[in-house]
């Protein structure tokens, strides 16, 4: 039978333990334990700086909880007679300072707005980390970026040969798809960053509580304003499953590129062992599974997010229950999400490029057709489109030669392209490919100038989003190092 | 550095241990560990028969496959400098019956057919247990339908008083919801149960190997025929995982019910407070958590669906790496609606409904104006349509008397029912809320002799679903026992 | 200002048209049109033989409905100023038979059964659709497998070259993959078979209805007999939606192998021009479209799966509106799922396969060193990890020869090969490719002997499927037919 | 057989007609018609004022792209011979002005960027539009909650009777979220509101092209400035569809406490008619069908999520025709979400709602005990806890009295709260329901003045929102009417 000190007024009877399981939220709340203490030293500071709590039962329970924001909350509390970390504590708290003193702490407050508040600061936090994490990779990239800028390589469309490109260009692709995941998680990070502390149960409370010193205290900017959005909401919950997932979505792609890179057909790239497996049976293999395991993990990350928005669809107003189980699938989907960052980043960092196979490639696939258009459109006058089905059509014989295309510009347009002064010569040149890559300089290009200024540019928005970053994990820092210097000002003053 | 056996000739170098962690399958490998074992037994009867395998290699591995089989995988399996639990065990066997033995139970395998094989085993069972826990749901809302064959209520559209039902008639509409959710199941069944063993890596092997013969021995009926197919297939896993989702949505209906019925508006049904919480800080509130948490959960299991969907999207053959990431998505959809079939049990076999409550309200909102109409067509000769609109604008005065209907017949259809015949009692008779339902005999329908009729078909259906259940464990159990019976002789023999 | 028949009794005021249009599934219900007809069919005829209705009464009605049989649903029916196509056509009737025969028709039934019922006809007959397109795709590629049960190739794990296989064994993967799509599509055929009418609103009806008459005219073999359940059930659409959206994670892999194996880096296969496209700026391309699309709207439908489930979340009995907007999912579903199925079909049988190309690749990437260890252990007594583990020792040094793999075996195990007779020629009689395939000959396996006894089983089970569906869908039309007998002679009777 | 200008040249043969409409946008392509003339007529000043198109060529081309943007798009245009809108408008600019000039156009650009180019456009317009009906939404629930500041009503946990609360207070809530939803949207416009345009294929093009001017043209703020993300990057599709997800998570919440508040049970409002249907059998209901198909909804637009997502997963760069599926997606998810906010504003806008029924319910359920046990903490000095407790198993017994409190106490807690001074008229009092809501005065909280505070706060929210969405509808305007005279100027110059 449950000890839950929260439980044993209103319900009689114990509960049998599949129940008691199914109703307990503690393994996951291994995840919000530490920023609990906090919250609650937070929310402590605050009925003494009211007049709520007197001073002795304050600092009888504050020297309580430095405890275990010092060591650590005890393995106790994660016993699931609780049903969830704050039962878990405040028996903790209750044992240790005496139900007259400890009993005192939940004045003015609910689990509803607690967990809420203890969501958002783990969540903030592993947003910070997932940032970090993602300005890894964007480096990484812009790295290896810097390495290839003169590497011609094929670049496809529909993973046909298209046209040439650079290496350099091709991986900047993914850095500048990167850093827009990296826009949106820092958009859901502001939206996370703000304090339901004091709403209560969802109708605030009677004490003359101070929403805006526990928000201060525990570095939130803003309030969670209304005090029934504020335990409601889990928005932010589904907004970063959804960031995380469209994250997972670049990811699963970059994976592609790297298992397609990576097998005997096209030999573009080899993987560093570290990042590879081989198979039980056939001594010979050497596999990407790291990044088949990213790409795989992009549907663990998406249910994620369904499983949260499903678990709050249709829910009125205030508190449900249902909401309980919306955060497991947060954790999942930025631990899963978190992790793969920093397979890529490990993937890329380490990987080989092939130069040669690349430039071997570069020009198959008549993948420099395209300039040879325009060339008859620039030099020979032809509209683009009747020079587009000239090349057409001559590609369907296998060869373009002076002759091919003179039938071809013949059978469809009924003109001469010899008589306007086309020569072997000038298709030769037209289909080659450093030519072809050296043209293409518009803004955002692959040319390798156009590359290198671009990979400037990128660079200093880099720098410049690490900047945020660090200045906020360190503002976060600076607010709990404050509180924490308060609370032992306040057990010391005692 | 790892000593993963199987990875030791093809690469060089250690791994980071944040990638052997993410590499590594280990934990989730805890529910296929034992089924592991079994395919490793019968594998090594089939390579022994077969004469591939020398006796006194097949017998000391089937000494240390035995004690496992007996005393369980031993912990040391499970450390994650092992990929997979295939790796885990192989190194324990070689440790234990030396390389030139230990070395040799891999022949004509590998561990993509192994796995497959192993998710299956563990899968099938665990589907007879949903099965069973379904049976013991569905046996719960039989008695209470049972114990409320006669219990008038109101039925609703629209969450609007609709008609007058009774509550045996409502709980049968969940138990027969819940026997297709029964059938799905039973479907999936019997695609999961088919053996993909000894399609190896995926073109089989060039060992004599003998795959009926496995099958018969792990107890599956039918063999994944194409070995390709057999390594790279995880339909069955979608499959299952959306059949737990389709009943999820079941479920989470009949806890909208739960929930909406315990609301202090409606208080048709008290749960036991085993079942339910109370606040933290609003000492009256006796809350119904379990079945929100199990409206919740029906978000977990399909967001386990899309998770395990998404990693095989755009697969192409043969097995890939991104199918590891899919079981654990398959084992959380079987445990969170294993768990929520129990819990809804527990809630509706204890639960008290409240007949007074029900009649009380069966009558509200003018629940018996259909069998009003229906007279009206019947016996005073009115078209349905009519009769319909003239009860319509009768309501929009807020009563159903004979002047009401008067006036309203005579604006609308330009008739008059007095001169027809109809009488205030007459009104009064066909309002009549037992009356009603009582009518209400059609196959399928409310009326109690109708739903005791109902009961009784219901009741056998079960009673044969259950039966099946059992005789195909008892199957599967003399399947197993009889390998074990091989394995012991073929070491006793030796 | 709506005219709807149903509209007028009960509320006042018109709607503004955005409302209308939100309100309506008017578009959506082209789809049912048709079922509609036939179920008024059914239903009057029951009524008349009950005594329900008059005889006058149902053969004026009975007179309109079979016109519209016969000469399609009039377009007026669809206008948007009705709720929905029951409406629609109950307006249709009483404006040719009078409101006082017209207005009968919908005696002792109710919009929610119907619409059930006439949801379940059409998709009974999609479905029948999908199983004939599905064997039709089967047939296709047992053809092109039976073309090429010769035809080496490499097997993938990991997209790395495996082991060789052939193209034969491969396309009967996908053949033996779609054939448990159509088992799972024929399982949801069954219980989308059931009759919901009867069940009037939920709560069925005080008149004397037969049930069994109506699904007997109807062809459906069981009645969904719990009344509430019968119209507030759609787990058959989930389930279809399910079953469509495993199918098309089978046709993104089928999808994926076809992008794939046209590159000009992999060339296996050409694709028909038909089911391809090119480039709007790159003359030369010819892009796998139709693949590319077909492995994309295994989103649509995944999509369609989620939005009919989330809709059916949490809802309590009995009909809700919500449910409107699940059948639109369902379509969708279907729709797209059947457009691809057609477009595989296509795509395979106009296919030109490369076995040259194929051959070529064969051989590469050790892809028989798995073979070579086999013989190792087999015939020179080595443990096979011993052996799986020289040969990956081997490999890495980027050649097998006699040397290389006695220097391993020496590093790693400490025995010489050569002293236990290995030769150069026996290395490389196991390295053969044609030797390596022939020998893989367990059932289900890839040698061409092994893959021809498979195609025979395939076919037969193949046709058994076509009778079934066949017989089905002539059953069907028989009771279709029947029952328009039925209506004729009632007018003709009267 | 085709007649389509794009696929002439390198393709042979005609198409099926179902192949050419599985592979036809034509349709989803009415979305981007007008956009794509915008494009058009940007792209050609472009070419123009670059010098790569001669001013004869492109003033008769100007012309005809005028004509459509006057006279809209010819329905021409949308024949399924077309692959999309693009191939129709150019086929339509070639008839209209030659090959020799209409054929010029295409010059510098290909479909990939086009068609980037004109989904950023209209959807950036959609979005806006959203804006601005979201605003009204939030408009519409200020005015009700000032209409509602001294409303006092029960608040609910769990649908249990929990704490009173005020109407305004509850109705600020969805305010508040909605607020959210509305930074969202914006957040997602940004990254919607920048040009792929010249990014041509993917690897941008030899011509001299400037994108900045395109970009200021079109009124992009900004590029997508790598050539190969430009095309492939479909990451603010999804982010739109997930942004329209969150949002509906929100209105299935309203709508559910809709739903719930106008049953019999509730019976807090009163819908106007427009928003509700009768039934066809059931003459006496109203029922509040948008808001049921506004929950309904939820699931369709999240499947839109899903669809987009999955199309994407696992495609390596640059475009992909998978691409193409996406965007009906798209628009589903737009066009949903927007009805549903335009039919919530219409519901809450024409609303009655009862503060009768309000204020008889808000004393239920001992909606105020907590207030009772703040009380006996505040002057009566007992812990938190253990007044929660003594409150909670008086409750037990049905009532809160002062000798049913006293016997609590002294069985939980050993103390007589009788000698502590405690009376039957403090108990009275605390309990006052409208005492215990003004006393909620925190930031945010329920008191009547408390919500008029947060009232104002939130109207000036909503103004400054307001401005900025009309602020750039007209910035966008301006760009439209600039280029527009740019065009017609080239025009009025040849």
């Amino acid at each position: 039978m449950s000890s839950d000190p929260v439980r044993r007024g209103r319900l009689t009877g114990g509960r049998p333990a599949d129940v008691a399981a199914f109703l307990s939220s503690i393994e996951a709340d291994r995840w919000i334990a530490d920023a609990d203490v906090r919250v609650d030293i937070a929310h402590l500071l605050m009925l003494d700086h009211q007049g709520i709590i007197e001073r002795d039962a304050s600092s009888a329970v504050m020297v309580a909880l430095l405890e275990m924001y010092e060591h650590g909350v005890p393995e106790t509390v994660f016993d699931d007679e609780y049903e969830d970390v704050h039962a878990g504590i405040e028996a903790c708290l209750i044992a240790k300072s005496g139900m007259d003193k400890g009993g005192r702490l939940h004045m003015g407050r609910s689990r509803n707005d607690e967990v809420a508040t203890c969501i958002r600061i783990r969540l903030r936090s592993e947003l910070l980390t997932h940032l970090t994490k993602l300005a890894a990779l964007r480096a990484a990239l812009l790295e290896q970026a810097g390495n290839h800028t003169e590497t011609v390589m094929p670049g496809f469309t529909h993973l046909q040969h298209a046209q040439p490109t650079t290496l350099g260009h091709y991986l900047l692709a993914y850095e500048q798809a990167l850093s827009r995941d990296f826009e949106r998680l820092t958009d859901a990070y502001i939206r996370v960053n703000r304090s339901p502390l004091g709403a209560a149960a969802f109708a605030s409370t009677g004490y003359p509580i101070d929403r805006e010193m526990t928000a201060e205290l525990l570095g939130f900017p803003d309030l969670m304003l209304n005090t029934m959005d504020a335990v409601s909401a889990r928005d932010f919950v589904i907004e970063t499953a959804s960031a995380c997932t469209i994250l997972m979505s670049t990811l699963s792609r970059l994976a592609e590129e790297i298992v397609l890179w990576s097998t005997s057909f096209v030999r573009f790239v080899t993987l560093d062992d570290a990042y590879c497996s081989t198979s039980s049976i056939m001594p010979q293999k050497k596999n990407p599974d790291t990044a088949e395991i990213m790409r795989g993990k992009s549907g663990a990350v998406a249910g994620a997010f369904i499983a949260a928005f499903t678990a709050v669809k249709g829910l009125p107003m205030s508190y449900n229950r249902d909401l309980q189980d919306v955060t497991p699938s947060l954790w999942r989907a930025v631990s899963e999400s978190g992790a793969c960052i920093s397979i890529a980043t490990g993937i890329i960092s380490t990987a080989t490029f092939h130069p040669d196979r690349m430039r071997e490639e570069a020009g198959r696939g008549f993948s420099t057709a395209t300039e040879l258009a325009d060339v008859l459109v620039r030099e020979y006058g032809l509209p683009f489109r009747a020079a587009h089905n000239i090349i057409g059509r001559a590609i369907r014989s296998g060869e373009i030669t002076l002759s091919v295309l003179e039938a071809a510009a013949r059978e469809l347009s009924d003109i001469s392209l010899i008589e306007r002064g086309l020569t072997g010569e000038r298709i030769l040149e037209a289909l080659d490919v450093d030519v072809s890559v050296r043209m293409r300089s518009a803004p955002g290009g692959p040319a390798p100038e156009t590359v290198k200024k671009a990979l400037s540019m990128r660079t200093l928005a880099l720098e410049e989003d690490v900047i945020w970053v660090q200045s906020e994990q360190k503002r976060l820092q600076n607010a709990e190092d404050t509180m924490i210097k308060d609370a032992r000002k306040l057990v010391d003053e005692s």
